[in-house]
């Protein structure tokens, strides 16, 4: 692409989909403008005309036209800049792996993690053990290797990595330790964070749980 | 890939995610062997071993490795015969709106389609406005093409025919007209039909009605 490309990132720090694009962008190298919506006021009139259908952030605009839906705008950002750091591996069996755990992620995980740190009593007892269930599985496909990605850090690794940074967020509020029953996962998210270009794109894990503590008072959670 | 490819399908006749798969696999004109699970009965010891995470259908075998959820399951065949009848588009932000697309239907238009001919009363009623104003989104992005690949079938025509396929169950069990309110769309389906290989490897419109109300039956939904 050309340098003349122009990227803005409809943005929430804190967001967990949102900290995806982040990661595809860093890890490519590119360069772009974050505009941060405030998911405590009402949406801006460019996330509402950008992205009509869903209103949710995070929205790439690239060159005028915009991107929805984080796994998908991670992709599109893979195949539009596939000459560095490829994400998803080339086989197609391996793609439909790392896909499938990407939204076994959405579908499974975040449902639990949500009942984590946003409820309490049995409903937040249920959701950590759930929870702890369904990050065991995605422990388990991690095998002998330093990433999802295999050698190198990947598509998978992109999909999941915000979560980590929420790992913090969630044992504070659910008093409990995912290093306890996961420590391959937490193995995992501490190599990642060695990387220049994560620790450069994502808030760190304290930040995360001061921001999501300033969330939760603010929408009465 | 070989003639030697051993491809086996985990179906369910009546299923619209299955009939994704159908309808992938005879577009790139694949030969393969049916499985059918007779979801009304418990789960087979075959499925459970395939796909022990979520236990559903479809599960594609490919020469003994599974491959899961439907979407991804069209995308690898797309991938592994990418020789013939191409489903996604070659550019990349054509790419991303097709799978957004496909994507909204399984978040936004299934669980109305659900209430519409699993329900009764104030939720049909309710389920069927939301399917109709969700399912006329979808008919905006036909624009004036004679299919949503633009002048061939592609990705989102096999993510979204399934469901017209369903459209006269709906409109049986729900009392109403789809073609009525989105005239394009119906026309759209009618043109998909004249395919061969559509409508060699779906049940008639007719027939999805006779074993969905077998289906309800047997479950006393």
């Amino acid at each position: 692409m050309a340098n003349s490309d122009h990227i803005v990132l409809l943005d929430f720090s804190v967001s967990p989909f949102a900290m995806r694009v982040r990661l595809a962008l860093a890890a490519k190298g590119i360069e772009y403008q974050i505009k941060e919506e405030d998911l405590t006021q009402s949406k801006s009139a460019l996330l509402l005309k950008v992205n009509p259908v869903h209103k949710k952030i995070p929205v790439l605009i690239h060159n005028g036209k915009p991107v929805w839906e984080s796994l998908i705008i991670v992709e599109y950002i893979d195949e539009v800049w596939k000459d560095r750091f490829p994400l998803l591996p080339a086989d197609p069996y391996q793609r439909a792996k790392a896909k499938f755990w990407a939204d076994f992620i959405d579908k499974m995980v975040y449902p639990s993690n949500y009942k984590v740190w946003a409820a309490n009593g049995e409903v937040q007892e249920a959701g950590k053990k759930e929870f702890i269930d369904r990050i065991k599985m995605l422990e388990g496909e991690l095998k002998s290797n330093p990433y999802f990605g295999g050698e190198t850090l990947g598509f998978l690794d992109v999909a999941f990595l915000p979560l980590y940074y929420w790992f913090h967020t969630l044992e504070t509020f659910g008093k409990f330790s995912i290093e306890a029953e996961c420590p391959k996962l937490v193995a995992w998210g501490k190599r990642c964070m060695e990387e220049e270009f994560v620790c450069a794109s994502l808030p760190h894990p304290h930040k995360v749980y001061d921001l999501v503590v300033e969330y939760k008072k603010k929408m009465g959670i």
